[in-house]
């Protein structure tokens, strides 16, 4: 499907995220409980031109900065947390190539994301290891084993893809191409949360490589540039768990006004009169407030990191790496009191599964154990005791 | 079914009750997943004998105090707050008979309980007075209209009602027979936790009610010991909800040390032995225990009431309402912080839905939301400053 | 004293204010203990020429904008809270003159301030009406009274007093020149926290007061830019918590990292390793970071509403008084946690009083109650759930 | 001084314990500031009798359980916490000759501490070693050196000290009698809280100390009731946090009722009707309700390992320890709540010095830090997930 991008200023776009998650959202409910394959958040994706959001205007994209990619990010959370994850993911990943790649296959992949109207998966993640990819006698690579947390390869148009070679204990990364032949999902993701990103484990028999479809070695390894690619990752996570927070937070300001009654001994006539009603939205906004402040501030740390490539040293990583630890690790923090406590400011009758209000809170559970918070703050910590940064890994 | 008593110690019916909720665990996961009629759940504690706790000795009873009957209503939570939560109105249900009936009813439905291993459950409700009773021309009284929030209603062999008469605001009270006709069950429970608790609404029509299935009013009504029935039925609660917190907190022990792999750069090799692991399940169980301790002093704070029958003064009934206000709310923040919680220390893998780890939050936030808790701080205060006791109430 | 402007970019002012800070820091528990008159905070401050930095240009000032100003009001604050609220104090009522005062008063106080390098202080507290002022036969006004919580005025070249008119119930607002006969400090402000502010009791004895020290009417009363004037100077109360929690975390990390023990059962080998104290230390920056990027948020607001002057609208006023709020409770939050929890990565030898970290607490929790937090949050409640803003006052 | 038991029930000695502490709380606020030697404190403890509370009735004492006597603990701070630490620390002392001393020891000491109405301060601290001691020429030994931390000293008739032996890595232990000759007080206690403690460093030159005046071997020494001991008197400082945290919120409310006035956009007559202060206080002393309810069980399961003597196992220890550790962690948690929070339901004059409302902030904070919670927190998650029990040691 061709991309018809909307329009080519910022605004636009975040208009045009607003109501992709609008439309999303009116059907969020049944969805999350069906949990089958995002092929409609993806062709809605697809249809609004986002896709392109990330990639230079010389190659066909809309050249957003990151700043501006996250608030689409979390525009589009504010629906349904899978296709925040799902669309993070895709952000990350087209540029992610060019942090990690050789010289030219950025640009190669952006122009082709750009021309087709491309979606980008992954399946990374660093402690499976028990998919292999060795050379093949014929030329290229050979792919075979089995992956876990593949999120949303079944519906993506191209997937990255880590794999272990015969030795070393790095693994080579690749990129794969929905049509190649001899993979297949094995449709095992029933989680309580982000139920619509098909997340679960892939296989892979015998599938074919080719040489240029692996990923790199960058042409400066030894910058702080390439591994600048999971903090950008890891940030479309952190506006992710915002996005869903703050729908969590907006559904229920609409349940408390127009459903909610007034508690018996409260002496007020509406719920939103309710003293303590008021008083924990309240809290809950601004806590909300706070995280997205920090995690804005942190997007414009990545977006100045972003621009330097290759010269970006690994202090100026680092300190963006702390930055990013703190603003995860309230968001989440945030994200949690929100789906939590919003019941309170409702009341019984918003448990009926119906309303669906139980999801914000599955998703943002799921999504927030990718790695443990509490290491953020050690990291944190150890930044502000001893003034060491977090080991660059795919988590920091 | 007739009730084979197992034994006549207390301690034989918390290992019965022990033993009911280890059956009932072993497919909680399904039986959340279907949110079908408990019958299940009715017969198993109609086998074990438990309905019969509460009844005096002298009746057909096992006499058992309120500390001992909330022990049991506790470890049966650990199971599903389902079934926690339709015992606990049980064991409430049998005894406000005594605190609010006339005299002689106690004694009536004590004893065909015993005789028949009866279960209760009740539609009292006040915030819906759609349900209306009005005498009728033959005698006694006809019902009709509707009820909601009628938990287990359908699986219970006698039930307590509230219906509106044609004057004043006071509901009257009535005993309905499972097999009286006229009246059905809506089969609208669909709510996100407590699935097993059919507490959907019911329709009545025209349906019969004898003067003498009308409870109380009581001998003293200026008594305060009617109004402690309501404090017995919110112990109840409460002690459901520690239940739940229970039964998350071990679930989640069972999965950490058995399944949870350590963290990449925690330097440790079990996740058993994760620092912040470590400090986290410390923390929760700490939490859960100063619950317990404030919960079961109450309890026994409400047994020394109970025994002073209508003897028990406003100021002692205020004293008790006060505790349990205090053990109510911080039953349910710890229980909040452990449904939370117990998936940091347990990781990402551990949202699959097969595990069903997500019931226990959906079971609490569900049932906590009976009436809002901020109310029970208030209260709490009202006394702290002011000395004054709450005001006597299905609520307080 | 004439202040020398150290010179004119930004980066220097804050430079300078942190060289400030320094200096006092190194006497500040002594200066904490005597609890005497800020002279020596004052006399700083002249030096510095920090006293005309939000003076516009054209009137001999360094046109710093309130981020900038607020900057440096935290860089102040991390030496000792007193300091923080008297220059906070004087950055806001030099300007509040532009916005409640008549045409041409706030070009002549400007002027004035900067020729003469000029320390303003403050008594206005609209919750103590003994001050009167009236007309006196010979012309201009008589004031007589007390007044209350008079921050700073013993050692302030011009003071902002409020004083009740014979008749209406809003006082009237003048300046105060230090050499005025007839009014004088009691000398009682001996409170535990801001101990430097001399923010006692001031007695009036027949005050004579000229018709043009009175400040105001506004030009455009019915504008929402003079009461701007009370959100500029709740900013300034916010930057002041923020500073002294920075101080707070930075002194006790200090003392961590070169006097700590590790504990006993740590099993590494220094203080500055220990997992928990680690994580602590993170805990505590991320939610310092986080209200510090909310009130630079909220900052910006305010500069933006600064430059509306008469054109700022009451919604564009709504929307910077509800960001305060929020900023303001989580600065306070913040704060309460760091000044509590950083002896616990100190240890107990960290309580000594020749440390004097208690005074980080002292300072912040008597600050801290100007007016009530529960309140700001219900305001910001109240925006979320009803669209209302807070009703403009000399609290929000 | 001769005690005078004012009589032999239990329910006479909490009285007692709550007209001393009444009596010392007149003059608090100018005890702490002076920081003195707590002799008046000692003077009051000595003539109500009090300090034979724990001693068996056979040798002259009252026999009062330790739940008995840790509720005189707690009473007792409700007016201050020094006096709450010094007698907390005598009554684990007199009782500790019981279970590590020789076999004789306890009823000679026990004897002669009823005849003479004594009172025992100790120097343990395990973390100093500063303090020989080592066999004389002429028989006996001589301890030289300095101890810190000697709580308590400079005014006990006896005091129980730690000094390291030429060879070997434990310290002996000895009962030092007042007026042994050649050791003093540094008088160097000048810390933020406890100030009436004397807890400052003692030194001793070439001290005398008899044979029989080494306490223990015990008896049985691979039995747990020798590090029982360690739990009791861990178990006296969780009572004092307990009595400060009560005795703060008992003058708060005094002062909240009849002095705080209702904030201005409130809609309330009096702040005692202030939905946020009423909610408060309700909060605060629901938390303290509980950890008081976990903390009187841990005293019973003290009260029933002591009776147990040397049949005591490290199992049954161990469990005491745990619940001791969640005990303590939740003291400190709610006693932090509490001395930080008042201060918002009194408001800002409130923070007069005169009141001294920061007492019981500093002297919680300051008595808290005796060893890490975060330690506790982790021993007790060490138990639930490993089913290990805290290693026994002067700190669990």
């Amino acid at each position: 499907m061709q991309a018809t991008l909307p329009s080519t200023t910022f605004t636009d776009y975040l208009s045009v995220a607003a109501s992709v998650a609008e439309q999303l959202a009116a059907d969020a409910v049944n969805q999350d409980r069906s949990g089958e394959l995002p092929t409609a958040e993806v062709e809605a994706l697809k249809k609004s031109g986002l896709l392109l959001l990330p990639i230079p205007r010389q190659y066909g994209g809309a050249g957003a900065t990151w700043p501006q990619v996250y608030q689409a990010v979390q525009a589009l959370a504010n629906a349904q947390g899978s296709v925040g994850q799902l669309y993070a993911n895709h952000v990350s990943l087209v540029a992610a190539v060019e942090a990690i790649g050789r010289p030219g296959q950025a640009e190669h992949y952006y122009r082709l994301t750009a021309q087709h109207n491309l979606f980008w998966a992954n399946a990374i993640n660093g402690r499976d290891s028990r998919l292999k990819i060795a050379p093949a006698p014929e030329g290229g690579f050979r792919v075979n084993g089995v992956k876990s947390f593949g999120t949303g390869l079944a519906v993506a148009d191209l997937s990255i893809i880590g794999a272990m070679p015969p030795e070393g204990d790095l693994p080579l990364v690749f990129v794969l191409p929905q049509d190649r032949p001899g993979w297949a999902y094995n449709h095992d993701w029933d989680n309580i949360g982000q139920r619509r990103t098909a997340s679960g484990s892939y296989r892979f028999d015998n599938v074919v490589v080719y040489g240029d479809e692996l990923i790199g070695p960058p042409p400066v390894p030894e910058s702080a540039f390439p591994t600048l690619a999971f903090l950008v990752s890891q940030m479309g996570k952190v506006f992710t768990y915002l996005g869903i927070a703050e729908g969590a937070l907006k559904a229920a300001r609409r349940y408390t006004v127009t459903e909610s009654r007034p508690w018996l001994f409260s002496g007020v006539e509406s719920a939103s009169q309710d003293p303590y009603i008021l008083h924990q939205y309240g809290e809950l906004w601004a806590q909300l407030q706070a995280a997205i402040a920090l995690s804005d501030q942190t997007a414009e740390q990545i977006q100045l990191g972003w621009q330097k490539k290759t010269a970006l040293t690994f202090e100026e990583r680092g300190e963006i790496a702390v930055s990013l630890a703190a603003a995860k690790a309230l968001a989440i923090a945030a994200g949690l009191a929100i789906t939590n406590q919003i019941f309170d400011g409702m009341g019984a009758r918003a448990t009926a599964s119906r309303h669906g209000f139980d999801r914000y809170w599955r998703d943002l559970r799921t999504f927030s154990l990718h790695d443990p918070v509490a290491y953020k703050f050690r990291d944190v910590g150890n930044y502000v005791l001893n003034g060491e940064y977090p080991v660059p890994s795919q988590y920091s």
